[in-house]
């Protein structure tokens, strides 16, 4: 065997981009399969378009269409009514991976990393060595241009630069030719996809033009944008030792006290004296900078020790028990529905979160099976739904881990029934790049868990009501056929009229066993 | 509501470093929960050794040490004996993801990204505050210093770099106190990786020394290292546009023609001359830097239509038949063992990989449930076990789509049956960062169904004959009753012993049921 040698072996090394990196595994964002990869780009592109929007104040009016051009070759168009981009940003925008306005900031929004949008760009050129079109018009711009990724840099590539005529209004328009792709209609296409979104963002307009030149319009059913959530601090209850380092190293106060009180939410002055008394050989009065790493660490011990007021909740936007209600409704049109909003709890790192849950029964509830409709699970994370990666999440690891048979529901999967779960927080943890499976976190478990079973507890109740109308209905049955053959017989011994009889019997009955025939009176006229 | 400019919007936007994401989302690189973060970092360290051994043409030891130093808090020392690193690439090998030897090479290994290193350096860092510590001899220096990312750059920081006496070896040390780890004594743990890294690595000698202080040794089994695989060049069965693209783009070739010949495999001045009939329109004769993405396309097309050799296999490395077979017997003691190696395929991007499989039933086989033992499934890729995201892999998604009742298992989750599933290729397609799972292509998940279907045959011949054996044993029986109460009769009635007529009975019916009494004629005395 050659033997080689570390400097032999160490003439290949070499440092890569972040869009190489992508380039070459464009499955961990999600262009995974020809569907799925079309629903990618439309997710992309129409979360930017809802976040742009509300950041912006404007009530979303968003347009997508989808033509194909050759076979597994499709040309996205995704149009909103949002600020638009200035041009001295539309290039790092839109292709310059892990660049944006979203991940640096504790603020609840629905795009986080910055590697969306330039990952269409980054896709459409695998598939079709092109990357895409741009319109954009600002309050104070217009243009339009194509734009690429230099992929060994991860810079962008502006050409065809145009300043254009303004419309009055602003917008941005995407325009991309994308291989690899395919149209369905089915669970994870596009059109469920939008469906779905339409389902939890009520405040929106969303128009998707079909491949056959169908249009499906899911029209706004609320005027309202829904309260801008407030950028926060890491709540002290879940902050590590290396955020609070990085929030020291970033600080401009003083003193680790001031510090403290500004860069932490619910901390107050009174609150640093009673982490001075459990820490008391930690100077709290020097620079944050001085601050060391074991400090830090008894500083976070200590944290946790402290009674704390739970987090803000003006920092989440949430659908809203009423609005999820009203959805579910409209859409699933279910026999049965219950809906719970949670109070915000904090998971590892400081984060506050909340958990909304719906369950809807019967109707069309579940999931369409062969032969009926068995138990569906619909996921969301900021109002974005998840079509993939159902396996491996948080919410899916929850629903399974509830003993159905307890709420009425013997099996999950034979059942008409649909769990819907959205998780709101400034931060989602999610398990992969392409953002479609909430990290199996211990913390969000438990509280999803919670909350599902507070509707399934509803759901008990009302199938127990119904349990015990099928009961009563049977037990009336039986006791009408008696009351009938007595009163037959009663006549012939009585030459009373049966008529009579049974109504007199009937109305002996329903002293002793009230309810029973309030609903089905007119029945008995027919037995 | 406030309206907001894109202006006022994209005063935010930043560019962030591949270190600032990944400290992020640490989940997305395998740190979640702290049984898992403990065995990512194990495994990083030992995947990379392995590699490092087998490229230097060094039989590996390797040896493992992990102590708890406080609650969740474990120091791990990774040393090897193999070439070392060099100390002017030592700090971007341990200190900035998406550096290393290995990334952009056709050529398999088990670490495929230069991420696993730096990423165990930033766990560190955000649990501890610290980088880690590493000792290095090659073969021409040895020195020690401290290691640790800026993560603002993605940029190495080295201090106290000290150069060392050499001692006659080379070999890496690495040593990390890690936060937020368990060491546990699972599936998921580091003991039970390690344990599957060596079945099969059998010429590694492996050596783990757990908190309590306690060894586990496994030896060497073979002495001779694996074959090395050759760095490889695409197939033309399955290059992508893309790919042509990039390779044209790098090629020093004066001609399109001579570029394919010496960019792809397989491809001849014949095969070059039944290209230029299909494509007639297409200039061959210019330099591979004019050509267009459409003729680029035109090409792939066109390569999609000749007939080709299957790729090389001399490219990949396998674990080997007779090794997995050995292994497998070795550690599951099963009843039944039957293994296959399938012919390299080729997927997408003209990728070639090679599927083993095996599948063992009884003894140890299958997870040790409750009250029995039930199926399980050893996933492997290039021979590194995966112990997590189970969920949304190739190899279960094939696995589980079997319909087991065809091979004698009537409830693969109640049957003591191990199916081992390894996949060798210069490139797999992990699903993630943290490579736990392989991405769900269809290429892949048939061929993998496709391997275990055909030890599945071995296994139901094997189960058709215990069932066989077991129905004649029980005729036996039923016979041998009836043999005794007549010999009983007859001997009463005919005064004749009855040994001697039992003996005239089985051997009149040894005649008729030859094979039935072969191996039970022991019992018959008995009986």
């Amino acid at each position: 065997m050659e033997q080689k040698s570390a400097n032999d072996i160490f003439k290949e090394f070499k440092s890569h981009s972040i869009s190489e990196f992508f380039k070459r595994n464009s499955q961990m964002l999600g262009y995974a399969g020809r569907v799925r990869s079309l629903t990618t780009v439309v997710h992309e592109y129409v979360t930017n378009s809802l976040d742009a929007c509300e950041e912006a104040g404007i009530l979303p009016e968003i347009f997508v269409e989808i033509k194909e051009v050759e076979e597994s070759k499709h040309l996205v168009t995704v149009r909103d009514n949002g600020p638009g981009i200035p041009s001295q940003f539309i290039g790092k925008a839109l292709a310059s991976i892990l660049s944006g306005t979203k991940f640096h900031r504790y603020l609840q929004q629905r795009g986080q990393q910055g590697i969306g949008a330039s990952g269409c760009t980054l896709f459409a050129q695998i598939t079709t060595g092109k990357g895409v079109h741009v319109v954009s018009r600002t309050s104070s711009e217009s243009f339009e241009c194509d734009v690429a990724i230099d992929v060994n840099k991860n810079e962008p590539i502006i050409t065809n630069f145009k300043n254009i005529e303004g419309n009055g209004f602003t917008g941005l328009e995407i325009i991309g030719l994308f291989g690899e792709t395919k149209y369905e209609n089915s669970e994870r296409g596009v059109l469920e996809y939008l469906k779905r979104t339409a389902l939890v963002n009520p405040h929106a307009n969303i128009t998707l033009k079909d491949p056959d030149g169908k249009e499906h319009v899911f029209v706004r059913t609320s005027n309202i944008l829904p309260e801008r959530p407030k950028e926060s601090k890491p709540h002290p209850l879940g902050i590590t030792t290396s955020d609070l380092m990085y929030l020291a190293e970033l600080s401009s106060s003083r003193y680790i006290s001031t510090f403290l009180v500004e860069s932490l939410s619910r901390v107050t002055k009174q609150k640093i004296d009673e982490l001075k008394n459990l820490i008391p050989d930690i100077d709290l009065e020097k620079s944050p900078h001085e601050l060391t790493w074991e400090e830090g660490e008894k500083i976070v011990r200590a944290l946790k020790k402290i009674k704390w007021m739970a987090p803000e909740t003006d920092t989440l936007s949430l659908i809203g028990k009423e609005q999820i209600e009203k959805a579910i409704s409209a859409i699933l049109m279910p026999e049965f529905v219950s809906t719970t909003q949670r109070r915000p709890r904090v998971y590892m790192g400081g984060i506050p979160f909340v958990v909304e849950a719906a369950i809807a029964y019967g109707g069309k509830a579940g999931k369409e099976r062969e032969e009926f409709r068995g138990g569906e699970i619909l996921r969301f994370a900021n109002k974005v739904p998840l079509l993939f990666d159902s396996a491996n999440c948080a919410i899916t690891e929850a629903v399974k881990s509830i003993d159905w048979s307890r709420y009425g529901i013997k099996n999950f999967d034979e059942e008409p029934v649909s769990v819907l779960v959205n998780i709101s927080s400034v931060y989602v943890p999610y398990s992969g790049v392409g953002k479609q499976a909430v990290a199996e976190e211990e913390e969000i478990i438990d509280e999803i868990k919670l909350a599902v079973m507070e509707c399934a507890r509803d759901l008990q109740r009302y199938l127990n009501g119904v349990k015990r109308r099928s009961v009563q209905e049977s037990k009336y049955k039986t006791i009408m056929r008696y009351v009938n053959q007595l009163s037959d017989d009663l006549s012939a011994i009585t030459r009373v009229s049966k008529d009579e009889i049974k109504e007199k019997l009937i109305s002996i009955l329903k002293e002793h066993y009230s309810g029973l025939f309030e609903e089905e009176t007119n029945e008995t006229k027919d037995n």
